[in-house]
């Protein structure tokens, strides 16, 4: 006997029909038993969001007549949850939520279904990673960012990761040929310049659209944006308690009992 | 000509409707011009969620004759950045998102739009608080909680806040008389023991409800969950930058370009 072949289950957050997870899950199955389970639907922006008062479905999938995965109507939060509680035979070795067709990077990984896919791993005490390649187009080339998560995966199954930690991985979108490397990076601080465009509907009434663009506060090389402008892959370990340690001691000379 | 008289956002996650917010708005009428832009919908558990790919409506409530808010059909972030960006005549000082029904504590930090509200306000430049209250008991009682908010209000409009932080205040469900005192705390580590409950639905067709309590992993006193044990109001202050600091330095000595 030798070692148990690794468990790896798949999420994301563009739905199971995405040409993404499907490139993800070609690679990793030449590593690890896979198990796919993701939204039956888009759910992009959907931040960490959970579904409590709705009943979820799950539906399996085929293609062909081979099993696929299965489909939830939920969130990537939820299928991570439902996947691990509930519809798996054991607990995986780690949980690798994309690769998301567009990037998570700055402010966007707080609004990110991509990454609270793995977030809701790491909090089920599963290792876990987001993989994120860096465009929109709709001809995206998945393979290189397929490596990467193959690389990454090795990495984490034979080192582990710190419990309440995860990593985010973003792909910088250009020829295998152009990658200058891979970098460890922060968070960036980057905003949304956002604005709600105003239009109105065939009986005159009014609606907004959400549009905008990522402002570039910081470019510089440590942090996650930085790297991809310059062509390489960041990966970024996030976690998520958000206490304000640096605030901590200074809230306290506030007279908050003051009531 | 004395000071301008301070300008106030005020939204919540559990709709526009809800009591939590009528009591909130009325405590800080007394201090200031509110403005209340909420969902027209409860939206419990959404994490930081934004309408991407669906237009945004915007309705005017009244109350009888008398201007109560504006009604959007998004999630709370939404109604914080259209309120900001397009609604509101000028920046507000301060935004405030509750009275929740509900703790907003440990790991429900990150589910929570109640927070995702004042993060957004944080994201935007404004300084920040949501708050909340320990119950979901149909009949709860803001008035205590309302209090706290007014207080808070004054000290974070006196003293501000660093950029890039907001507070997350969770009051205890107790007669005022019971209260014990207002604590500055760290976000607790308690995650929820939650699972899914198999239903057959009059097709005979599987589906799942979510249900769970959260585990009391840590109830020390200088953590949210274990002031709240104590019947003492917890002020949390927290960010939304997820690097994990601790974890940068050790995962530089990986192989990640080994790919």
């Amino acid at each position: 006997m030798g070692t148990m072949k690794k468990y790896i289950l798949i999420s994301n957050d563009d739905g199971i029909n995405a040409p993404g997870i499907a490139a993800l899950a070609a690679a990793i199955e030449t590593i690890a038993d896979v198990v796919i389970v993701a939204p039956e639907k888009q759910q992009s922006a959907v931040g960490h969001a959970i579904t409590m008062n709705d009943p979820l479905r799950v539906q399996k999938i085929f293609h062909g007549e081979k099993f696929y995965g299965y489909a939830v109507n939920g969130t990537p939060a939820d299928c991570v949850k439902i996947a691990i509680r509930t519809l798996l035979e054991r607990k995986p070795d780690l949980v690798i939520s994309g690769i998301n067709h567009g990037s998570n990077t700055a402010i966007s990984v707080i609004y990110s279904g991509t990454v609270s896919a793995a977030t809701e791993g790491t909090i089920l005490g599963i290792p876990s990673m987001a993989v994120s390649l860096t465009t929109f187009a709709p001809e995206a080339d998945f393979s290189y960012a397929a490596k990467v998560a193959v690389h990454m995966a090795h990495l984490i199954l034979e080192k582990g990761l710190p419990k309440g930690t995860l990593l985010n991985v973003n792909v910088p979108a250009v020829p295998e040929a152009e990658i200058a490397g891979v970098l460890v990076t922060k968070q960036g601080k980057s905003i949304w310049n956002d604005e709600f465009e105003s239009r109105r509907d065939p009986n005159n009434r009014e609606y907004f659209w959400l549009k905008g663009d990522l402002l570039e506060l910081d470019t510089s090389e440590d942090i996650d944006q930085g790297a991809i402008l310059r062509n390489k892959v960041s990966v970024t370990p996030i976690q998520y308690d958000l206490t304000d340690y640096k605030f901590l001691d200074k809230l306290r000379e506030w007279d908050v009992s003051g009531v």
